[in-house]
């Protein structure tokens, strides 16, 4: 990651005692989720589209297809907005006015290039692995045409914060007195099942590296 | 939920076959959740900023602080877009290429207004309610200086597509014949656990409408 620092398009105006500038923070939040949403602008005007990512050193890739129309117009010379965000629990205050969430979230700025021929293959084993660990040996490798419909896209991290809130309601010093229950509620991502394709050829039983991410208590954590 | 089909900046492009422009559906997704991410332009360029909304009739509506910047920048008379994606599973296929997610996702357009001083408190009441039904008449009620402090925009759904998948993989003909295994992981967010304030005021117990909440098993569907 490279060094990062508010600058004006990332430095928190509001709330300031959340935002993180720090590289570790970033990183962190970045590899906690491969969701995120991008906004990019089509005539002058805004548009957000949600896709997969990954993170790797100081750049998030997004991949699609070669006629997607975000694909396209991030590579017109536009600064991208990517952010990321983890829910992690509903702040129940004393107030309306205090009432909050916990939660992650990392907006980064930058503008996309092509990632060349040669390196697709290898960015989209990354994608597959990273979102579940070791599948991406396992499965039949791209072919030329294939490859050929996919742009990959490399949005190196010029600009970033994160901002981070944990811990319970913060409320106003009178309403403490009162008699309303407060409290955070916290949520948590799991695996509800697995269910094998219906056309499963027969014989073939969950492999290892299924196995062990089902083994996961929680997910983007 | 006004008529809505699909117009120039909604009409999905490329996997149309995920496409949904009734408006039930749009309902549908849009109160499944609470997050969304907006889309703004400041200066020409995009940003993308996570906040609470919820959906009344034929309208969603945020709300911030006063001297927010994206409040304001979105009533400068720009078209908002706005995307509120639930991620439902990962499908993995037996190529890289058919790998996907099963996932709901709205986006819609529309132009902020203001919301009128003497509809205020009640958009914020309907906010708590739709976050933890019940807590808005449980909760210290706002002051003035609060209502003053606090911008509610109505963003009216001037046009909204949905994109819904579902169901396993859909490989490739011949790849079904191959040792690869396929499936689908099914993600739901969980209550992990409540914890009251550390400020509570002793003999404050856990209320109705909180205990109706952890009731259910799953949140956001």
């Amino acid at each position: 990651m490279p060094p990062i620092s508010p600058q004006a398009k990332t430095r928190i105006l509001r709330g300031d005692n959340r935002a993180e500038y720090g590289k570790e923070s970033i990183a962190q939040v970045l590899d906690s989720s491969f969701l995120c949403h991008v906004g990019f602008t089509v005539n002058g005007e805004a548009r957000v589209i949600p896709t997969a990512y990954v993170r790797v050193d100081d750049a998030v890739y997004l991949h699609g297809h070669l006629k997607n129309q975000m694909m396209n117009a991030l590579l017109d010379g536009q600064t991208a907005s990517i952010c990321v965000t983890l829910l992690d629990g509903l702040v129940l205050a004393r107030s309306g006015f205090k009432h909050s969430v916990n939660f992650r979230s990392v907006t980064l700025f930058g503008k996309a290039e092509k990632v060349a021929d040669d390196e697709k293959e290898d960015l989209l084993d990354i994608l597959v692995d990273y979102m579940v660990p070791g599948r991406a040996s396992q499965i039949r490798p791209p072919t030329p045409q294939e490859l050929n419909a996919t742009l990959v896209l490399r949005i190196p991290i010029d600009e970033a914060a994160a901002k981070i809130r944990t811990g319970p309601p913060l409320d106003k010093e009178p309403d403490y007195e009162t008699d309303v229950w407060a409290g955070v509620i916290n949520l948590e991502t799991h695996i509800a099942e697995v269910e094998n394709c219906p056309d499963l050829k027969e014989g073939i039983e969950l492999p290892e590296h299924i196995d062990s991410y089902l083994s996961q208590k929680k997910i983007f954590v």
